[in-house]
């Protein structure tokens, strides 16, 4: 069994390879829930919905995120009388926050609802939540701290950013299944998801990041840095306010506890020396992914670095 | 101001000619919620969605209720992923039961929110629950209890009917506004909707039926009974289920100790002494209503009866 740490888009992507390429059922994978939300009273888990719409093969190839073909009629609606509809939410797409919001309330643990509704999808892939508790990423501003979604979709991350902090998550825990993921993982897999805000919210879900370090199994990355650019998202931002360097080595700091190897652009091979000094093995690779057949080599390319 | 008691769709029509005939912010609506009932985990109040479409000029005009033109793209979905999508839901008129959860979920009344949506639509009448309260219809059948919304719309009418209970009612108190607009209003009408599952839980609140005896306004009611047969729904097996006759007569006895005057169908004339005998006054019109031409002939005659 293979875990992959993911957020949403980027590391869909890799996960969309590895599952051409191994069978899905070997598959778990452990989500960020910290850019969950309530939007118009339903419970909305990005993160969780990407992967899951990517590995039903139903999501928007042209956003990487929502369902292909959907329409915006409640949407459109909810404008119409008076509510503030900054956050995109197809017909389709709130069938899922319409079923997960009413399982939440008839007492099901995110982890349980997650899994109804992937099995629901067809998902042969495990998706975990990384807790079922709520922990919401906010994002410090000179004019006062926002939820993570405010930031990265109201205001398309133009504030800027003082600090990062994950409300409630020095009090949670791992949600069930993730430990033992972790633990009985033949190799773990660090998706190409921006460390501060994907990543680094998995990490600090109390009990998660010792359970990476104590794991035997071979422990792949793959940056979502290029140079000093962010593949997509607000990545470099975020690295910067958290006092890091905006490249492969800024990320490599922070999983330099855990890592055993990690895939950087081959453009970035002035970085191996310094990040091998971390500790931690380099391959150089191609890590942008745009078609299938990209995301399926990288996936072959992740895959051999854990056997190595 | 005139007051109008009502259920869903029949009421709805005369309330659209009502609308036509009067100023429209002249009518307060006291709306039935015995019907309300959560699908999918929203509160869905159907009288009050009906009442409110139908004023907003929304209304799909071949069912009486929805919006026209809307789509069921999220149903579809809903239905896709393994909820069971008996209860019609398009996608805009979803934006409502998302608004209405919503606020009621941030600690709004009913009232409230039903205040905030029909302005939202723009409708310049007042639509009033008959409570804050929830008040479930129940329906008995011999396979045992089941709520109203599954009666009528996923079993269409068919179980036998042996009891009719409006759960929660003895204990509920009218929404606020209630009162205070029967005791204001200069004329009181009661709509040609279902007696028993319409208009009954409205009676049925404590407090509201003794408002109507009180009343010095004229008040008239339209039958929804021509012959022993329903101008539409299932008001003749409920009413045969509560051991009343099913003809207009049946109804007036429904509403004796507080009605002045009923419009019941000319066919119907023989009636007229039976019902004179329970000391209302009966005028005989064509109560057949589908053009707005008819909707609002009715509402004329409705209004000069008012004011005999």
């Amino acid at each position: 069994m293979i875990v992959v740490l993911t957020g949403g888009t980027g590391g869909a992507k890799l996960i969309e390879g590895l599952a051409a390429e191994i069978d899905p059922a070997e598959l778990t994978i452990i989500c960020n829930t910290g850019d969950d939300a309530i939007i118009h009273g339903l419970y909305v888990s990005p993160d969780i919905d990407t992967i899951t719409y990517t590995l039903a093969g139903v999501v928007d190839p042209d956003q990487g995120w929502g369902i292909k073909g959907d329409t915006f009629n409640a949407l459109n609606q909810l404008s119409r009388v008076g509510s503030d509809t900054w956050f995109n939410l197809g017909d389709k797409d709130l069938a899922t926050h319409i079923t997960r919001t009413s399982y939440l309330r008839e007492g099901l643990k995110l982890s349980e609802v997650t899994e109804r509704i992937r099995r629901a999808f067809g998902v042969k892939s495990r998706i975990l939540p990384m807790s079922d508790e709520r922990i919401e990423t906010r994002i410090g501003t000179p004019k006062g701290e926002i939820p993570f979604q405010e930031f990265f979709v109201k205001l398309r991350c133009a504030p800027e950013v003082t600090a990062v902090h994950f409300r409630g998550v020095e009090t949670s825990q791992p949600a069930s299944g993730v430990l033992d993921a972790v633990g009985q993982a033949a190799a773990i897999i660090v998706g190409p998801s921006n460390p501060i805000t994907s990543i680094g919210p998995i990490l600090a879900v109390p009990g998660i990041r010792a359970a990476l370090s104590e794991s035997l199994a071979p422990t792949v990355g793959v940056s979502p840095i290029i140079g000093s650019s962010a593949v997509s998202g607000p990545a470099a931002k975020l690295m910067l306010a958290r006092g890091l360097e905006v490249s492969s080595y800024g990320v490599a700091q922070c999983y330099a506890d855990f890592l055993d190897t990690f895939l950087i652009a081959k453009e970035d091979q002035n970085l191996t020396n310094r990040i091998e000094a971390l500790n931690i093995r380099t391959v150089c690779a191609n890590i942008r992914i745009t078609t299938l057949t990209d995301k399926r080599r990288l996936a072959r390319e992740v895959l051999a670095s854990a056997q190595k």
